[in-house]
């Protein structure tokens, strides 16, 4: 469950040898402990003529005590795209990150704003739009020593609803989170957001919650103020206890694919707690075979748990989420690209992908979001099994050169769960440290 | 530009090697020769209750003479899923590949037919729909022997307007296309193809044709049939004779990035040829540096050559296209999951899907559509170039085990050409062996 290689690494001697042998060295990632400022330094905003989105986002960072001179070394590098109408007038983007790009901090963060392109006027200021991609991926290869990069797209109108984005984008809470194209779109008010507990007040249903990556999720959403139901299957009963006492949540044991799951579910949610705001579908099971060894059971035990019972219980819930309801699935980059030995998995992390993109306009007249997270390589007990090449292969093939933490995948299940991230809605953000394995 | 350790693994003694110590073990792709047919053996269609396109499908197979009986081993596993409407109801599909994915011979096909998810009845539809898309990727990673998968997506309506596209994928023209997933929409009317010479009567621009992907596509277009104009710049002018007299085409030296190049080259095709029915956009440079150390002018002339110049060409040359017309861009992996050193690149490969993205629903009315390939590991002169490290982690990181040839970019952009390809535009076609390197 740790990655001692990268603990090494980090030490007096590792560095040392490291350099010496030209062995891979990942970085100490900076991760946000309660009562971190958003950033260690300056953040350095720049704009191309004509952006939406450089006033707005300055106004934030006053408002959050980002300092905005005082650099180099810069914390992060910001640049308002918005402005640009046309692939030749990316020039003063290459130019803010040629000259600034030596200067920013190992940890650093870039963010890089445009309009979506399906958005734009002409098909010349969607095509160069559309390039910013390549660019932020690149850079996100590119700058290493822990950076991350991330391109968000704000709709025309969305420019006030930048906040929480732009604060977990900064801030240690995204510290897996890179490579990423988030999407924002206009909404038709911005609540009021408690920034050090934005989910207070809050009932937050976390499934698959008595250990890994559902017990972090169950942590930080408390962390973040919210009351939390913890679930999981009976015979993880102890487990689960543990964590809904420690985090003071409820524990709730419940297998999720009895038929009547989700009634009793709805029923529970409503008679101890009188709602539900957020909902996070995180169990999720592997029978790993390849299709040709895979048995009936196996194929459809992974379809049903990962994918048809969030189905199920989403139609029991929906009707109880209040406007600003939350809804985030957990997926998997094995359901972007494909995985040898899990057509069963990635079949039903895809579906998860297919559900959230479907329901998004669905849910958006009742004010709900709908989000997935696509977990890369995240050291978990599952991990820790693997056989060792493959283990290190999911490490290091990525630009952090290590493996993520379950907290990483929590922090960023957090922000698309806050009242402030109203503007997200069908989108997948991976937290795989911009992994390099895709399709 | 050859892979000498693919032809040593697939010779005699190699063979043996290659298995005694565990090398990777590249099999010899299966490509087309013009006389060839279409499959060598027999070709299993299956389909889950309810589906659109089997129909279809078998009609167009014994218009094709493929048999469909007769096997193991089977050439191809074709299955139409449009009929799933649930993720349940995925269970046919698992009982399909489960029972025959041993039988599917060596450099097999797999086809797997879908709804697009933003075509379906319900989230419940959608969600199943694109589910298959983890199905085929995970297929395309597991079989194996020089095998590919695909996601077909058929509009509602379109069921007609499929041969082009299933006759390339089960052919040996689509030998490195894997793990892709393409969109075939609705089109007014099916134009009578003749499959031996698709391209007969058509007149056909391939720029940066002099060398590489670009005289391969200039020979593979004018073997389909068309006239070709093969154009590069002055200083290749040998090169480009070479090319253009072998195939019996015109050479045409212009430099694309002059302010007149547009006007120039549109009135040297009316006047010359009098008309032009295919564009493509293959002229491309690179000038690669960490954007650190990357000059203005590199920067610039990246994106002038890749991108802006394929603007300009396309409004001189828009005009002169006739219903039935066709504009192929060359993109790059690179311009989708971004790359160390190649932020210019990357952006304006990137940029190209945007150019693509946006132009597709502007030139529906008009007839004429707009793709993009985007090459991933190419044997050329430039790969030939790269760190035996670099090239070897290119070639072998991908379900083929190999890079590709010039010869698979060609092809591909061969079947977006043809007259039969009438319902597919906006799309993205990678031709990577299903690389595992993305983003």
């Amino acid at each position: 469950m740790s990655d001692r290689y990268a603990n090494f690494a980090n030490s007096g001697p590792g560095r040392v040898l490291v350099k010496r042998l030209g062995l891979p060295n990942p970085p100490m990632l900076r991760r946000y402990r309660p009562g971190d400022p958003l950033v260690r330094g300056p953040v350095l905003v720049g704009a191309a003529p004509g952006g939406r989105i450089e006033g707005p986002v300055r106004k934030m960072l006053t408002v959050a005590e980002v300092p905005m001179d005082g650099g180099p070394p810069w914390s992060a590098l910001v640049f308002d795209a918005t402005g640009v109408t046309d692939a030749a007038a990316l020039h003063p983007i290459y130019e803010f990150f040629h000259a600034n790009a030596r200067a920013l901090a190992g940890g650093g963060r870039v963010i890089v704003f445009g309009t979506p392109p399906a958005a734009c006027a002409s098909p010349r200021e969607a095509t160069a739009q559309r390039a910013l991609e390549g660019l932020t991926r690149s850079i996100g290869k590119e700058f290493g020593r822990g950076s991350t990069a991330q391109l968000v797209y704000v709709a025309p109108g969305a420019e006030e609803f930048t906040d929480s984005t732009v604060r977990f984008l900064l801030s240690g809470r995204s510290a897996y989170v890179s490579g990423q194209v988030i999407w924002i779109g206009q909404v038709s008010s911005s609540p009021l957001t408690n920034w050090a507990r934005p989910l207070e007040g809050k009932v937050a249903l976390v499934t698959g919650a008595a250990q890994g990556i559902g017990a972090a999720i169950a942590r930080v959403l408390a962390r973040d103020g919210a009351s939390v139901v913890a679930l999981d299957v009976p015979a993880a009963g102890e487990a689960l206890a543990l964590v809904a006492n420690e985090i003071g949540g409820t524990a709730l044991q419940l297998d999720l694919t009895r038929p009547d799951a989700p009634s009793t579910l709805a029923a529970q949610l409503l008679s101890r707690h009188g709602r539900v705001d957020v909902v996070v579908h995180n169990a999720g099971i592997t029978r790993d075979k390849t299709i040709a060894k895979m048995s009936a059971e196996q194929w459809d035990a992974v379809v049903d748990v990962n994918l048809s019972s969030q189905e199920r219980i989403n139609d029991a819930l929906i009707p109880l989420l209040p406007e600003g309801g939350r809804i985030i699935s957990v997926s998997s980059t094995s359901g972007i690209a494909g995985n040898r030995g899990q057509t069963n998995y990635a079949t039903s992390k895809a579906g998860v992908i297919g559900l959230v993109q479907s329901m998004a306009p669905i849910l958006a007249p009742q004010g709900v979001t709908i989000n997935a997270v696509a977990p890369g390589f995240i050291e978990t007990r599952m991990t820790a099994r693997m056989p060792l090449a493959a283990r290190e292969v999911g490490r290091r093939m990525n630009s952090l050169s290590q493996g993520g933490l379950p907290i990483d995948v929590a922090e960023t299940i957090a922000w698309l769960a806050a009242p402030g991230s109203a503007g997200i809605t069908g989108n997948v953000v991976r937290v795989c440290g911009q992994m390099w394995l895709g399709a």
